[in-house]
């Protein structure tokens, strides 16, 4: 009997004991970044979001970060997440519009909306919705990851002051804008990153956009090209955060919480960051490089532009209806979020004058 | 002996456990915030506060928000945190400047930084440090709480043309900003929020500024008043997390992490909803409405602002040398960040015509 009692307390204890394990459970995540080690900002975003969500769960998440040089596909994140080689990745959505052509949308597009307008839209308008079914057939979920604030149009070597300039002419800009580029007659081309400044220094390509000052500074474009044109093709660069469904399903609810707030927080934290940076990165430029000119691509260009855009944007909104879904939720919002723009942050800003 | 063995054993697994219920051990903090119940998104930041807090430790932080018709005391937050009477607060820093001139610099400032600008000031730049510096020797911390993004001017009974129009205006604008107007000559008075719409209506007071749409929609002010002024004296309005340092102190490593980071998503969530909410109430005013006009100060009017605005500025860093050093913080960084944000996002809205 005693024996019996003792066997059942025992068993009550190890229960016990058990329990308490089990609350402290470990849940070990992998996260694939397309950026190389210590990337600036990007890379912080991760690291970041790993110290927020190991710190909030005392130590029951570990994470661990691999970047570029250690899977050696930065452009294969959205297949490893996918097959579960890796149960998160940090990115950017439009780099798989040719595996979904609609992942291209949750980036930021050509006159779209500024990073604020589109915060706005995918936590209170429709974006994570549209994002979510977009990214659901893949098996991933797909939240914001982190913005660069409005982009630069790009470093050139010679003036543009009109639509004929830009005929022919060789420029590094990827994707989407690169297509509408193309659609006005310049040249778009994609060089490796490490490659660009010999490219634009000897002239093999006339122009080029990276980001803007906070990563534009370490590159040393402002070194060989005196043109610095303000931005067109995307005001509102989004990264992106990748889970496997079937990971994220398996965890806790605390634990989806914490890596929900913590990717949430790490993704507005980069914009912060981005737009201090560039207002730093800036300031630095100027000094050094007094003669760095600013411009606006003329009236005409940007109209032929915006002409080229729309045109490529019907094309998909044509042939495809979950596309067209994303075109007019992101038209319409843009039209009511940018008609308070005007009358508050411009017209502010404009009335300061400069 | 079998019967210490068992006692040991019993021993044993209440250890366990205890240890087990330590894990889960239950944190209460007691939440004031200046508003109403269920205000509109300043009250949905204190709750989305709440959920992402309670959810993400898992049960183990309670949170209870008292409304002001609980405690009966709007503006007394920063006292009763202070005191202890409750662990936190939500509330708006520039409102405890009579009790301490400094808590002014941390909500907005006329002719200041737009709330990116602001971000990156608080969280890259010294707007952090400097608040801690503020609020250390009251034994409270203070976090951002939520941006209204860009208020308003304010709705006008009548056209302002000249700085003459200004003069003996009555007009409801509280704080700071109405020092600057009484310097140029208008009368600011403060008026109950209950008592506005009357006061406006019955000319008892020429003009008035609250929020801006996301607010300002459900107080009616568009339908007896029809100039509607842009913004010059709250680019940025950012509310308050309070907390008191003590029960801060007495709280496990991971809770910490926890709550800051609710809050700091809380508050840039805020920052999103309430651009949101302006999109769409703009579009409701103006489709109701659609006689408002939009409004900008004349040049005129806005250098006499910001003459006065500068002169009560050196004013308060003479007499004080923190202020100073808040105040040339906030001059330096803007003057680095404002040039990032005129190449980028106010480059990229003027250029796209309107």
């Amino acid at each position: 009997m005693l024996k019996k009692i003792l066997a059942t307390t025992l068993a009550a204890g190890l229960l016990l004991a058990a329990g308490g394990a089990f609350a402290e459970k470990t849940y070990r995540l992998r996260l694939a970044e397309t950026w190389p080690p210590n990337f600036p900002i990007f890379g912080e975003a991760t690291k970041s979001f790993k110290a927020m969500a190991e710190g909030m769960s005392n130590g029951r998440l570990k994470i661990t970060i691999d970047s570029k040089n250690k899977h050696k596909a930065p452009l294969g994140i959205f297949d490893m997440v996918k097959a579960g080689q890796y149960d998160m990745g940090h990115s950017a959505s439009y780099y798989w519009k040719g595996k979904d052509p609609n992942t291209l949308f949750f980036t930021s597009m050509p006159f779209g909306m500024t990073a604020p307008e589109q915060y706005a839209w995918f936590y209170y308008g429709d974006g994570m919705d549209l994002m979510k079914k977009v990214y659901d057939k893949h098996g991933l979920l797909s939240f914001p990851g982190g913005n660069t604030s409005n982009q630069m149009g790009g470093w050139f070597q010679k003036e543009i002051n009109s639509l004929d300039d830009l005929k022919g002419l060789k420029m590094r800009i990827p994707g989407f804008a690169g297509e509408v580029l193309a659609k006005i007659g310049a040249k778009p081309t994609n060089i490796p990153p490490g490659e660009l400044y010999t490219a634009l220094e000897r002239r093999t390509i006339d122009a080029l956009e990276w980001v803007g000052p906070s990563l534009d500074l370490r590159m040393g474009f402002h070194k060989i090209a005196p043109y610095y044109y303000t931005g067109w093709h995307e005001p509102a660069t989004e990264l992106q955060f990748l889970i496997n469904k079937k990971k994220w399903d398996g965890l806790p609810a605390d634990l989806q919480e914490i890596i929900r707030v913590a990717m949430r927080t790490a993704a507005y934290d980069m914009y912060s960051q981005s737009y201090h940076a560039s207002g730093e990165n800036w300031d630095l430029i100027k000094k050094d490089y007094p003669n760095i000119k600013i411009k606006t691509f003329p009236k005409e260009v940007l109209d032929a532009m915006r002409k080229a855009n729309d045109e490529l944007l019907a094309d998909r909104a044509a042939a495809d209806p979950v596309a067209k879904e994303i075109i007019d939720s992101q038209a319409a919002y843009m039209r009511k979020v940018r008609a308070w723009t005007e009358i508050s942050d411009q017209a502010y800003l404009n009335s300061l004058g400069n």
